[in-house]
C-alpha cells in the first residue's frame, strides 16, 4: 500500500475521503505484468478529477504502480483512489487542496477465469441506484448504493443487477450489463446512474470498429428477463456470460451465447496495452 | 480526536469510508457543555446504522464523547462518524462488520450567531441532488453532492440551494430550508433526497404542538423566489434567516420575516437536551 508514494496503511483523520467520499477511483488489471487498458483508465480519472476540480498527476501514479509492482510479480489487482486531500471548512473544499493518491495491489480471485468459462448466476437486486446526471458514468468514491445491493447477493450468485427508480436496467453492482435478443447487442444508457466502465467502452469500440451494431439505450428489466443472452463485464474479471437470472422468487436459465464467446476471444487480442 | 475510544488522528486504509462511503455521521452542538438535541441524533443514527445493517453502540459513542469533551470547555462541535470498519470482500461488506467509532471535536465558527442576527445571503446551486427514495432522508457519507454544490458558493455568500434533477428545491448544502408566502410555511419534502435534519425536525414538531401549519411538499424553485420569507436551518447554527437570493445573474432581497425570529425564540426555549 502506498499513500503518496510512501508505505503506509493509514489515512489521516482529515482526509476528505473519510468524510465525505470526495475522490474517484480505477481498478486497473495487472496480466502478467502489463497494466491492461492503463491509458483509458488515466484518462477516465482524469475526467473524474477535473469535474471534481481535484488536481492529477497521472505520471506519479504510474511511478507507484511500478513501484507497487516491483514487490508483487504476475497477475493482480491494482486500485487506484485520488482523495482531495485535507482542509477546507466542511463541504466546501480548501481553494489549492493537496490530494492524497492511494494506491494498493490485490489479488486477483481465483475464480473469476473459471466463471468466465461456466458462466454466473445473477440476481436482481432491489436497492436502487441513485440517480445524478452530473455524476453519472463517473467512478467516484460515494458507493453506498453498490454496498447496499452486494448486501443482497446470495452466496452462489457472483453479480447483481440494479435497476433505477423507474426499473430501468442500469448496471451489475461491480460491472456493466449487456443483454442479446434477436441477434441484437444492447447495453444500458448511463445518462443518468451508473458507472462506464472501461471493459464496456472497449466492447462498444471493438463493435462499432467491426460494424457491430449495439443499441445504447433505456433498457426496461422485463427486457432481461426476455434477452436471449446477457453477459457482465467489467476491467478484472473481463466478461461473464450470465447462465442463471434469479428475480422475484423466480428462476431463468439462459444459455451461454454466441456474443459473449466472440467478445472474449476478441478481448483476448485486444486487451494490451502498457507493456 | 477519538477513534473507537482512543487518541488516533489516522484510520487504518482498509477502512470502508475510505473506498466506499459506507457509514453514517451526526454534527451535534454543544452548547455549555450541553449535548444539544443528543437524543434526537442518537436516533437519527441509530435509524441510519440499521438500514444500513452497522451494529451500532450509542453508550460507547456517549463515552467517547464525554471523554472528548473533559478537554474543550464551552461550546463547540462534535461530529460523529459511523464506519462499518475493514473488511469484505469489494462492495461485499464482512458478515460481522467491526464498525469504527470517529469521534471529533471543533470550534463553532465565531460568525454563526451574528448571521443568525443580520442574515445570510444564499445562492442557487447548478450541482442537482442525487435521487434515491431509499438513501432519502438519511445523513450517510456519500457527501459528494454537498462537496460540488459548496464550491458554487461566492465568498460572500454562507449557503447554496440545492435542487433535484426536475428542478424542485430541496436543501441547502449543509441545511435545511423553509419559506413563507402568505402567511403560510413550507418546506421540501424529502422523500427521494436530501437529508432530514434535527433542526428541520425540531421546528416541525414545534408548530405541530403549537397548531403552526406547515406544509410539506413538493417547492418548485419558482416559489423561492416568490416567497416572503425563506430562512435555512441546522443543528449548529440554528436558525439564519435569508436577507439575500442569488439566482441566475439576478438578486432578491428579502426581509426577516416574523416565522423565522419566532422559531429563533422558540428553539432558544426548546432546546435543551442532555446535560
Amino acid at each position: 500500500m502506498l499513500v503518496n508514494g510512501h508505505p503506509q496503511d493509514s489515512l489521516p483523520l482529515a482526509d476528505r475521503a473519510i468524510h465525505y467520499g470526495d475522490g474517484a477511483f480505477e481498478t486497473v488489471l495487472v496480466s502478467e505484468s502489463r497494466l491492461v487498458h492503463w491509458s483509458r483508465h488515466m484518462a477516465r480519472l482524469k475526467r473524474a478529477c477535473d469535474f471534481l476540480k481535484i488536481p492529477l498527476n497521472t505520471q506519479l501514479i504510474e511511478l507507484d504502480v511500478r513501484s507497487l509492482l516491483k514487490q508483487s510479480q504476475g497477475s493482480c489487482i491494482i486500485k487506484i483512489m485520488v482523495t482531495r486531500g485535507a482542509g477546507g471548512r466542511g463541504y466546501m473544499p480548501p481553494e489549492h487542496p493537496l490530494p492524497t493518491r492511494i494506491v494498493t495491489a490485490h489479488t486477483l480471485p481465483s475464480a473469476y477465469a473459471d466463471l468466465s468459462q461456466r458462466g454466473v448466476c445473477v440476481v436482481r437486486c432491489k436497492h436502487p441506484v441513485s440517480e445524478n446526471a452530473a455524476l453519472a458514468g463517473m467512478k467516484h468514491l460515494n458507493r453506498l448504493d453498490q454496498v447496499l445491493a452486494s448486501m443482497e447477493l446470495p452466496v452462489d450468485c457472483q453479480e447483481g443487477l440494479m435497476c433505477n427508480s423507474r426499473g430501468l436496467l442500469i448496471e451489475g453492482t461491480k460491472s456493466n450489463v449487456f443483454l442479446a435478443r434477436s441477434g441484437t447487442l444492447m447495453t444500458p444508457l448511463l445518462d443518468r446512474s451508473g458507472v462506464a466502465g472501461i471493459q464496456r467502452e472497449v466492447i462498444l469500440e471493438y463493435c462499432s470498429q467491426n460494424q457491430l451494431q449495439v443499441a445504447v439505450r433505456e433498457i426496461p428489466f422485463a427486457e432481461a428477463v426476455e434477452a436471449d443472452e446477457i453477459f457482465m463485464c467489467n476491467s478484472v474479471f473481463g466478461i461473464w456470460p450470465v447462465t442463471e437470472l434469479r428475480c422475484e422468487g423466480t428462476v431463468h436459465h439462459l444459455s451461454i451465447g454466441p456474443f459473449a464467446r466472440m467478445l472474449q476471444n476478441a478481448m483476448t487480442e485486444h486487451a494490451p496495452d502498457h507493456g
